[in-house]
């Protein structure tokens, strides 16, 4: 098939190069006739400068009217204006965004349906852009529209695709995992202390099932790649930007400049924002809404982590296990 | 309740001294008379020259005679060697040790059960001795006999232990991540590829949930702190010597003679030989299989990790999920 992908950060580009390397049509769209330009003339990755990038790239984002999949890699707070240039049908859109819009605190599956009407499909999982790059082993799950299309089209030796069947349950894990990573960080920046973290992680991969579960996730998803292990690389990972956007918060730095400073988005605090503002009033969320306090009202992480320390794990997963004994079988 | 505390290494020394600090009753038993009077003259943990140890260390095992508690601490293949110096009823036995024997393939309540015919429970989940020595934040599980007073002595504001119901899957989950945690060491020492990492630990997860259910373990405790929580910081952290086996492994360092060569009891490289020795024959165990080869059979880490990566992840959780259909609700 003939992609186009719009958004040339590194994981779209990655993606696209991939993709051209495998066989297929690609062509990357950028936000910027200067990126663009900048990209065709150096022709490397964007943050990898000695692998290189051997797609071309457009500035016009009509010309993916020749193309059969429209493969999204942009930041999800721009996923709509975006979309909106779009004048032509797509028929499907295959999405690697991971993220919740704060303005209406939609999926990117919900965002596309309204604005394009297309088919939808998302891939996710642990893959950090870095190392898909340098062609390191690497798995992932896709699910939605054309998926054994998609797993056939993006395998190879070093990337490899399973097909999954929950749509809502993927994008949840691949958005709230952001936020939890920032408090992992937190904790990474406080001390290191592995046993807090890994109490974190655990209590965190409960509380994206247990919040995921009412958009009718299946709960089993959060312990396969798209779950526990998006989550263990996001929060384990030198490369997570997510995971060291705490860590600089624990060490003092302001989080909205710091938020400001980044040159790559970061996404859990968005995420974050996104579900505690749209969300927040219903749900039990401990650890979300404590990065929440943390990035957006000045709260001291010491004091969000002993808040967590002194509340969380009452009952290990009783909401999950009501919903499963409730809905198996039926 | 007065607790017997067999076992002087760092996990026993920790818990010995927590206890103590929490007002009760504590006595450490040593394997040697040398150990435990070198303990007595020095008054401080074994691997943490700067925190204090104040509880008086025997090596008689006759005294345990006046506890209410035996607390195991030792390490699982001499587990069955130590109980039976025992002459005396023991009421209750809580096990802090984690692996399986290999002579027989047993968990340590089994031991427990044939030998001394006590009352058992389990404390398991993501404890690094050297932090919660430290008062760094920590939560673990505890199951079987007297759980919620186990709950109630052991906690504190650093130490948060749940009450739990599965012994079987807390003692197999236990058991079992140090043989993961040894594949992710490999990883970790063939290049620290942080995707492929986190798709090994989501299958690890898996293996270790899909043997457990055969022996009566409920897969939901995988979720949990026993589960994923003590296999992240066991692939994870700087202190585990799982992982660090496998990091030297992978460096080139002969297997076999590393064993000999560590201090402290590598429990993942026996619990392997424990599981393939016993099991092998009968259930689909890839990732402790290929640790066993690289082990045991001086297969090479770099083959061991292509075989993984070329069969693993089919299917995401087949079996575990016809087990939950299966079960539940009946």
């Amino acid at each position: 098939m003939r992609y186009f992908v719009l958004g040339a950060g590194s994981w779209g580009c990655t993606i696209a190069q991939m993709l051209k390397e495998n066989g297929h049509e690609v062509l990357l769209w950028a936000h910027s006739e200067e990126h663009a330009q900048l990209l065709n003339t150096r022709k490397k990755m964007p943050h990898l400068p000695d692998v290189n990038l051997d797609v071309s790239v457009t500035s016009d984002i009509s010309v993916g009217r020749n193309f059969d999949v429209l493969v999204l890699a942009v930041p999800v707070q721009y996923i709509r204006g975006v979309l909106q240039k779009i004048d032509y049908d797509v028929h499907v859109v295959l999405n690697l965004s991971k993220g919740i819009e704060i303005s209406t605190g939609k999926r990117v599956s919900e965002i596309v349906q309204e604005i394009l009407g297309s088919e939808y499909a998302v891939l996710s999982g642990p893959s950090h852009a870095e190392e898909v790059a340098l062609k390191l082993p690497t798995a992932v799950v896709v699910a939605g529209a054309m998926a054994p299309e998609f797993q056939k089209e993006f395998s190879n030796e070093y990337f490899r695709v399973y097909v999954h069947d929950d749509v809502v349950g993927i994008e949840l894990a691949g958005a709230l995992k952001n936020v939890i990573a920032i408090a992992a960080g937190i904790v990474d920046g406080l001390g290191g202390w592995d046993n807090a973290k890994a109490a974190l992680v655990t209590r965190g991969l409960y509380e994206i099932a247990k919040f995921s579960i009412e958009f009718g996730a299946n709960p089993l998803t959060f312990m396969g790649l798209a779950g526990i292990g998006d989550l263990v690389v996001t929060c384990g990972s030198k490369h997570s930007r997510n995971r060291r956007y705490g860590e600089m918060i624990a060490k003092g730095f302001d989080p909205i400049y710091l938020l400001e400073a980044s040159k790559e988005i970061v996404e859990g605090a968005f995420t974050c924002k996104a579900v505690v503002e749209n969300y927040g009033d219903r749900y039990d969320l401990p650890i979300i809404k404590e990065v929440y306090e943390v990035v957006y009202n000045k709260k001291s992480p010491i004091d969000s982590i002993k808040s967590l320390m002194t509340r969380s794990l009452k009952v290990e997963m009783e909401e999950v296990r009501r919903w499963l004994e409730k809905n198996l079988k039926n």
